[in-house]
């Protein structure tokens, strides 16, 4: 770990006044001073235990003979660029992967809420994700998830989160606050357990995150304000920033793999004149695939300033103002004196190419090459085994046994939309055979099953799918299936469904695809079935390959796994499953799997 | 004391959505909103607890039958202003007078270093003086004095000040931070003892208030800087503004009733174009007068917008900047949700007068007048009996003995300047008369004398001072006496001196001039010899008295108290005295009385 300003003040200290020589002097650039916010040409730094010592116009005085000097040959140096709230698990990626994926791209500070494997895993995952975290050369500072569930009464998950747990995370070295807080009615309602979690976070003078999922800015909004959320990533036009800062909240503007809400938002700043300081971007869900291909924060930036902010303001928002909101102000997010030493060598400040990536004053990648390690955590045995069928699947487990005497039926099917989260409510008829409902790939009704994965209950909640378009025998089985993380088997033939599900039993989760009784595509995901610990470049291979073998499938839809995953996602409208049943998103309440009658 | 967010959020939220009604609603105004930088006409405000629950465009939802309602009549709702930096004790008031004195000119939250109670009472001190800041209706957080005393050698204080105390200090309620950090050579040096208490702030995770008063920045001030000081208030010119700023600590820019340092630097902002989020205002020393007379942080203020700062900017730089820099962003500095209920109504942005103040709600000044009660601490008896002479003080404890068998000598005599701080070390040749060097009042020669008065050693140090005019048979005396407090004397005869310091150690402190054996004026300040428990008023009234009596005396500056209470401030060039002799100012050294010869 880094010493902390006041441990490493004296020597600090005698750096800056000429008494010690540096560790590292970086010269012969343009300082971006996001505080004063200006460049300042020829600005020198210089770099002792892991922070800026020394942060002015010459370091001389700062270097001896055995300060590495490094020459910025006229390039920016520009602060490390942190994203504000994001979810690693999303990367498929374990922390020590994710970061290795990131650092290149200048991302040298995360604030990352850990909320799937708390479904999964209760607070227990939360350490591990949190330890693993700590041990890394960038800094990843962890929200603590607030909403395990997600929805009460409509799902089960692997373990809950209490108020008593967020109080105890508190007292975590690297707990930075609580993790959105996803229940806003809960909040305006004035839920007791919500407003303790958040009570325990101001208490601990942490930051609260917010996520109000809503359009509606009337007395709601404000109440969830008044309820002590300090920001919020969930605004998707300029009307919802300028709400959120008018409430003394951050408005965080996201870029993510499927998420295009900077562009919409920060003209609040680039054409109404608000004040940027409330403004922060952030990534918030980030797949392997863009991390590869991509980028990381370092995209975000970019795709910023082509929206028309300032360079200098765009990275204020990926770096200070993201500090501030932290309470990290003096820790990092701007090259000045005492801050940890984390800087950019980039040529251009507004196409940001990230040419070395400096943390913790150590070069830790240049050209988008990672040079040091990121230490891998030993992961418990259990963490590896958290797919529990209770016993092998069969083609009999998915079944749906139809009304006595009904040779045909008229079903709920969840209607998956191209490119959206939200489902549509439809319904279908559906022939009966040997009193079994069958489902009508022609008419592109496909079987959706919930496995119960937790408790090894042998649990199976079935339903209808549409939208897909598969065709053939097959099916395809993921163990990521937010928010609860069961299992999602979506297929045409209940003999494939069953090889699938039993599939990722075998291997500890992840993602598979079967077609006539084969496997196309695997992605392993043993820890808490929802990340690997293979490289971001591996995870995206397979990834990719799995999306190749959707479409074989017949799948039409653009990388339709994001709508796979999220089939079970009980608190988004209209048509959900759950392992409790099917569940109507639009009463938050159970449903018949047949129209009545 | 008022309810944490925490604490009141249940009710927040139930008003903000309209399920319970708001205990004031303030309605009919033009808000201005310094956290997006805008006006926003016609919106309303609902609070609570003491806190803003709702701050939107209609509360009436949140109008009961028993609800307060406000007609802003038009006028500009704007958050209550901050003082950053300042000492209370230099209004010779209490914290409850000195805040009945301010909170009509619209000071609701002072950020206040009892650093000259420090000096005479120690720890002890600085409790009380927290204790009664606790117990007003406006925020006063207190910053744990750093320097007790501040010239360790040169000096001996009532009390110390250790990295031990400071520790303790943290942990007290309303302790904000570190007070300012005088001793910066000791810092840029690595003096243990200062970089200890550093330390312990920055461990509390609280904020180390920085005092650099040196035109050097090179190599020393960044050495500073990388000590860990937050903020400076001691900059005078552009240059050190922009200096502090590029260092990632905040300017604070003084306009108090000595400082004039807001003009000359804000123009960092008006005219270089610098980010206003690290500009701060403050006033450091307001004497009673000015708080009658001009105003507070009011006339601060106005002076930043006749400056050319924009109205919000400025408003921001003396509520939102400094809320931050505290890390009380969520808590005070702005109106919005769940923050204190602190608000100004006022007609106007420019000429800003102060028409209703409110403070955690409730409405406590309308037109210049208080409305609530400031409740006094029962300062102990002993807080109230600081002056020790340690026996009755004649004429002969004031002789200076002449070299043996010297009929002149040439005496060093510090040299008061006007509308300065800083002296000149002059020289005199004086007469000697039975062996006792005799000051020369038609040479503007006076005798000065410390006399120690917190352990009533009965030392006095006597020597001689030049500049204030003084005619006839008088003295004055002073327990105001920077940094270390004893009691300063200036008079033109032996006799009035110990007339007047012996007056002082009957009344507990204070300030008296004597003429022909007759007390002329006289302010008492019993609390430790530095406050009045008077109304500011009344205290300003006998200031002013005080004043004229100087002028009675001959004394041709301008009002030339505050030179007259620096004497003994030793860490100020060019010459001063103390308790252990005189001092040289420029060498930090004792130096003898007499010229060598």
């Amino acid at each position: 770990m880094i010493k902390s300003w006041a441990e490493a003040a004296p020597r600090l200290v005698a750096v800056a006044a000429g008494r010690e020589p540096a560790d590292t002097v970086i010269r012969g650039g343009k300082l971006v001073n996001v505080q004063s916010r200006e460049v300042l040409d020829g600005w020198q730094v210089a770099i002792a235990e892991g922070r800026f010592a020394y942060v002015g116009p010459d370091a001389s005085h700062c270097i001896g003979p055995d300060t590495v000097v490094i020459e910025a040959d006229g390039r920016y140096l520009i602060p490390g660029l942190c994203d504000a709230h994001m979810h690693i698990e999303s990367g498929m990626l374990t922390p020590a992967e994710f970061a290795r994926a990131v650092t290149p791209h200048g991302t040298t500070t995360m604030f990352t809420d850990p909320h799937e494997i708390a479904n999964v895993m209760g607070l227990e995952g939360v350490r591990l994700m949190h330890d693993e975290a700590l041990m890394q050369p960038v800094n990843i500072f962890t929200q603590m998830p607030s909403c395990a569930p997600s929805a009460p009464g409509l799902e089960t998950t692997g373990f809950a989160i209490s108020a008593e747990d967020v109080a105890e995370a508190m007292t975590w070295p690297g707990i930075i606050g609580l993790g959105e807080m996803m229940n806003f009615p809960g909040v305006v309602a004035g839920d007791a357990q919500m407003l303790a979690e958040i009570a325990a976070t101001q208490m601990a003078g942490k930051t609260v995150g917010g996520h109000y999922a809503s359009p509606d800015l009337g007395p709601a909004f404000h109440a969830y304000a008044a309820g002590g959320p300090a920001d919020d990533h969930e605004g998707t036009c300029e009307a919802d920033a300028i709400a959120r800062v008018r409430q003394g909240m951050r408005s965080m503007m996201r870029l993510g793999s499927a998420w295009y809400d900077v562009e919409s938002q920060i003209t609040a700043v680039t054409e109404k004149g608000l004040d940027p300081r409330n403004f922060i971007l952030c990534t918030d869900d980030s797949h392997s695939g863009t991390l590869v291909n991509e980028g990381h924060m370092n995209r975000v930036v970019r795709h910023a300033i082509a929206c028309g902010a300032e360079p200098i303001v765009a990275l204020q928002m990926a770096t200070i103002n993201t500090a501030s909101h932290f309470g990290l102000e003096r820790e990092l997010g701007s090259i000045a004196p005492g801050r940890r030493a984390d800087a950019i060598l980039t040529s251009d400040l507004r196409s940001l190419p990230i040419e070395q990536v400096i943390a913790r004053g150590v070069l830790v990648a240049r050209d988008g090459d990672m040079l040091v390690d990121t230490p891998h955590l030993a992961w418990p045995d259990h963490a590896r085994n958290t797919v529990h069928l209770g016993k092998a699947l069969s083609a009999g487990d998915f079944e749906i046994a139809a009304p006595d005497g009904a040779n045909t039926v008229t079903a709920k099917v969840i209607g998956v939309i191209e490119n959206q989260a939200p489902t549509k409510a439809l319904t279908a008829d559906l022939q009966v055979e040997d009193g079994i409902v069958q489902p009508d790939a022609p008419g592109d009704v496909a079987q959706i099953a919930l496995v119960e994965r937790h408790r090894g209950t042998g649990g199976v909640t079935n339903g209808f799918v549409s939208g897909f378009g598969y065709s053939g025998k097959m099916a395809m089985a993921s163990t990521v299936a937010h928010d609860s993380h069961h299992m999602i088997v979506v297929g045409t033939d209940r003999e494939n469904m069953a090889l699938a599900a039993n599939r990722l039993g075998e291997v500890g989760g992840g993602i598979t695809v079967f077609r006539n009784g084969e496997e196309i595509a695997l992605v392993e995901l043993p820890i808490a079935g929802l990340m690997s610990e293979e490289h971001a470049q591996v995870v995206a291979r397979k990834a990719g390959r799995m999306v190749e073998a959707m479409a074989e499938c017949g799948c039409t839809l653009n990388n339709a796994y994001m709508q796979h995953s999220l089939l079970a996602l009980v608190v988004i409208p209209e048509l959900r499953i759950s392992d409790l049943g099917l569940v109507d998103v639009t009463k938050f309440e159970i449903t018949d799997l047949f129209e009545e009658t």
